[in-house]
């Protein structure tokens, strides 16, 4: 069987240091590594809309943003299908016999969907699309017949949603469609980077983000602003290492030899940590190091988007290609999903031809 | 404006003479008045098989039949485009848009989802097909930007949804699609027939239906088998016309000169109803007048269905052809929709300039 990876990204504004760590890095490693046949990395502008109807614009604008950030972080169109989730209308058709296959109940009890809907403050009044997005992610999934779904444990409940929708397909219409495993972050400290102010999410409205897109200055004033532990106040007072931004930052991004670079007086991130444990070890002396650290990771991303922020056509026509090698996909399967549940009609000879003697021998 | 009639049936049986008092003889004359500038008949096979997924080979037999009984009863496809709904895949992507402008307390408030679910015995396993076909009635309606949908009254809680989603369809993204208006029954004795046993509704699986495809002789035995009034023992007892299932049926069927030719004793129903209900009127002879009215309104349309059943391949093209024509229809207006919604990034030139201006002047 080939080993074919789904992946996305809502479009709802520019990607992040969070996303960076969390999936972006790991992606281009995985694109890189040749172990995959294919890979489909999607533009969510669909489910975007589902909680941002009434803000159209947004996901329109950030579209171009989010796959400029693809290309600067290394994702390789040659290599990886990038492609926008409304321009392949037969995930559509998917989710329209998916549904049948689900009941409500079993969609309220999912945790992924009761904790966003808590999230947004939707309580009553979710929007039915919104609440429905287990089953439009299956059939993400399945259309381009994803064997491995990378992402994070909070989307297990997902998972199990669209395995459970392959094996009631499978039962009623036979064997057509595979299930999917989930593909967890290998690296504990990179699930979850909190917001600059030490809120546990980053979020464009609460400004707390570090975007790949950001300058020099930028980074570096967001890192010298960081919160670091509210208790230690001067120098000498011993700090915490958990729970404090800037080290949880280091223990993503930092190795052994941005010390012997930036910071010769220590051989490993955990000897820093002892001494400002400690006591002794002021915050500016670390926050330089990780603007040192951090930059050196995200210069490269930097330059590559500029280099391709240069040519917007360029990036609407590469994204057209992955649209169309991406439907081509996606129809091959709805067309094996379909000839399953025999409502392909027209192309049925059989049926027809069954019909006709039915009728001739009345 | 135009105006454009949309209509249908699901295709989980052959029609009967329900279907055609209530809509299909007046479906007939609305195509045959040169009121309308379009007609579409959609075989409902999606909604059909949201409560039966475990089925399809029933939807999948019956789409014929249903196809048969249109064209037997006088639907012409010259002037009317019958199609089968799963064959027009524009109709899913109108869904998903709409789910996300609908709150799913509002689609649980819907009287016609509760009583159906009640009818259904579905209570909280109803499939999310299911549960969300308000959703998919609205992007059946405004696919083909109907202004008249001519339904029962029990339909118009589906009616105020349609209305309620085009609202803010337009207010959201701008002027795009028409409200529909109901068009209700003009002759209450057709609103709903009973079974010949008396149920409520007639239904294959209570084998009380009287098929519009039934030979004269299936006719015949099912009318001499009705249900009437049950305290009606002896000729001479008074008799119940209310609720008695053999008068219901000359309600919706009978005129004055079925009398002349059938039933010389009387002038009308009104004279044969006061004989009954004084008693000295027995039921067979009531059902055998019964069985010539009906005998002389189904002989047209079973021997033009007898025509069409001989060559079962050219009703399927005949269906090809209609879906060609109605997918057309419904792709130019979400073609709308998605240019309203500004999700055609790939033509909106507009966007693509801005965007690069906006890097050009960084």
């Amino acid at each position: 069987m080939k080993k074919i990876i789904l992946t996305g990204d809502r479009p709802t504004g520019r990607l992040h240091v969070g996303h960076y760590v969390g999936s972006l890095k790991r992606r281009v490693e995985l694109q890189n590594s040749g172990l995959y046949d294919k890979i489909f990395i999607m533009i969510a502008d669909a489910q975007a809309l589902t909680d941002n109807a009434d803000n159209p614009e947004k996901v329109r604008q950030n579209i171009v943003e989010v796959a400029l950030d693809y290309l600067a972080c290394g994702i390789d169109p040659s290599k990886s299908t990038i492609f926008i989730q409304s321009q392949i209308p037969e995930l559509c058709e998917f989710t329209t016999y998916f549904m049948n296959l689900v009941t409500v109940s079993r969609v309220q009890r999912n945790p992924t969907v009761k904790s966003e809907i808590q999230m947004r403050n939707f309580e009553t009044s979710i929007p039915v699309g919104f609440f429905t997005y287990p089953i439009s992610q299956a059939s993400d999934i399945t259309a381009f017949r994803a064997t491995t779904v990378p992402v994070g444990e909070d989307q297990l409940p997902m998972l199990e949603q669209t395995k459970e929708i392959v094996n009631k397909f499978n039962a009623v219409y036979g064997e057509t469609l595979a299930e999917p495993e989930i593909l967890l972050p290998d690296n504990k400290a990179c699930l979850r980077l909190p917001g600059i102010d030490g809120k546990a999410k980053m979020s464009k409205s609460l400004n707390n983000c570090i975007y790949l897109s950001d300058s020099k200055e930028e980074v570096n004033a967001k890192v010298m602003s960081m919160f670091t532990d509210p208790n230690h106040l001067r120098v000498e007072d011993p700090g915490e290492v958990e729970n404090n931004p800037v080290f949880i930052y280091l223990d993503a991004f930092c190795k052994e030899e941005h010390f012997k670079k930036y910071l010769t007086d220590y051989k490993n991130l955990q000897e820093l940590k002892e001494h400002y444990q400690r006591g002794g070890l002021g915050d500016v002396k670390v926050k330089r190091f990780l603007n040192n650290v951090l930059q050196e990771e995200l210069e490269p991303i930097r330059s590559r988007r500029k280099e391709y922020e240069k040519n917007i056509p360029e990036i609407y026509r590469m994204l057209q290609t992955g649209c169309t090698q991406a439907r081509k996909v996606a129809s091959e399967t709805l067309a094996d999903v379909k000839r399953a549940m025999k409502i392909n009609y027209f192309e049925d000879e059989e049926l027809i031809l069954e019909q006709t003697k039915r009728y001739e021998s009345k």
